[in-house]
């Protein structure tokens, strides 16, 4: 990939480990800049812990509200059971109740629209597949097709100057994730993992049991759980 | 196309000829959702005719604020001018500043969302690439890589239950739409053309005169400049 230190690039920050570790690795070679999105999430923790990130790297950033009224997913409705205590060997293999529809698809789409607007020629997504092979919206093939489909259907993309979505972490683990942070100096307590707004993590969502294990396989201490 | 009375589509309703045509065709065989987009729109003229239209159909509808803050288009920027008493034969020859970056693609990925969680089958879309290929969102092209892109990153598409995106006028020109949508009772007094939002079309916009010319050549009076 030719990339240069002049070249802006969009960072879809989440608050959460893998893109904060996305941002790390876009900063080294790209002027970042970070989309937030308020789309309804059970807590606003990971929306503070997003922004964190973003002032400690000194990146200009986004909040973007948008409102999904239709629910469909644990992660927006309240109503809807959270899964908890999931054995390892379970997590990943299906599509889980955590499961927003459309979420990448929507979150990519309006990333592309402020890169176009900004020139920006890359949007980065901390996205990866080998833990969470569940989400469809997570895979290499979807970005694949993705990418063909906004080369289409944007100005800059029929003029040749083609927005390239980049999800540096796709085939990592969270262990390896966790490793590559640390490397890079990812300020780790400023970020969040649990599906739960708590005051501490739960320990017991799918997200917990992930981050727990990244953190564990790495041999790095969680300054969350400290 | 296999298509059954029972089978729920959602329908993108912009206020206009196109989109309502549309939502007229779909009734037809499906049980019509419209989504209407408050997205920044110069005037809110476009988004109540919108409402009208949903309303006179008895279609359920939605209408989802979303903000696209970086502006970069005419369309939502006062500041910047629209094009006007352009000549036919310009208009759709170039990407003309009214161009929203990302818009269908946005607009079509909440769809996706919104139909995953309804069980919808379809999402309507009242693009055409005839008169206004100008917009690279509203080309065929965009439309067949974006369908391979949302079976490739939905539940419902990785689970063979596919969401088809249907664009039924992409290669009609308006005045076929216009003889089209009066055939299937489109009330025309409901729609809305015109990229300004004062008491009367302005006459002067390239949608403004695209539309006359589809009234003209469709020989159809349009009950908006009576």
């Amino acid at each position: 990939m030719n990339i240069s230190k002049q070249k802006k690039a969009i960072v879809l920050l989440s608050g959460g480990i893998d893109s904060a570790t996305c941002l790390f690795i876009a900063r080294k070679t790209h002027k970042c800049h970070c989309l937030i999105f308020d789309y309804g999430q059970r807590h606003r923790r990971e929306i503070r812990f997003a922004e964190s990130i973003a002032q400690k790297t000194k990146s200009p950033y986004r909040i973007l509200k948008l409102s999904l009224p239709w629910g469909g997913t644990a992660l927006l409705d309240k109503g809807k059971r959270l899964p908890q205590d999931r054995r390892l060997s379970r997590i990943g293999k299906d599509i889980p109740p955590t499961y927003v529809p459309g979420r990448n698809i929507i979150f990519l789409s309006i990333g592309i629209s402020w890169a176009e607007v900004l020139g920006a020629s890359y949007v980065y997504i901390g996205a990866h597949q080998s833990d969470f092979s569940g989400y469809p919206d997570c895979r290499k093939d979807f970005f694949e097709a993705f990418q063909k489909a906004i080369i289409k259907g944007t100005k800059a993309g029929v003029e040749g100057k083609e927005i390239e979505i980049v999800a540096p972490l796709l085939d990592k683990t969270k262990s390896e994730i966790v490793k590559m942070g640390k490397r890079l100096g990812v300020p780790f307590e400023l970020t969040w993992s649990c599906y739960k707004g708590g005051k501490r993590p739960c320990g017991r969502c799918d997200s917990c049991i992930l981050r727990e294990k990244g953190f564990k396989e790495a041999g790095i201490e969680d300054p969350l759980i400290k």
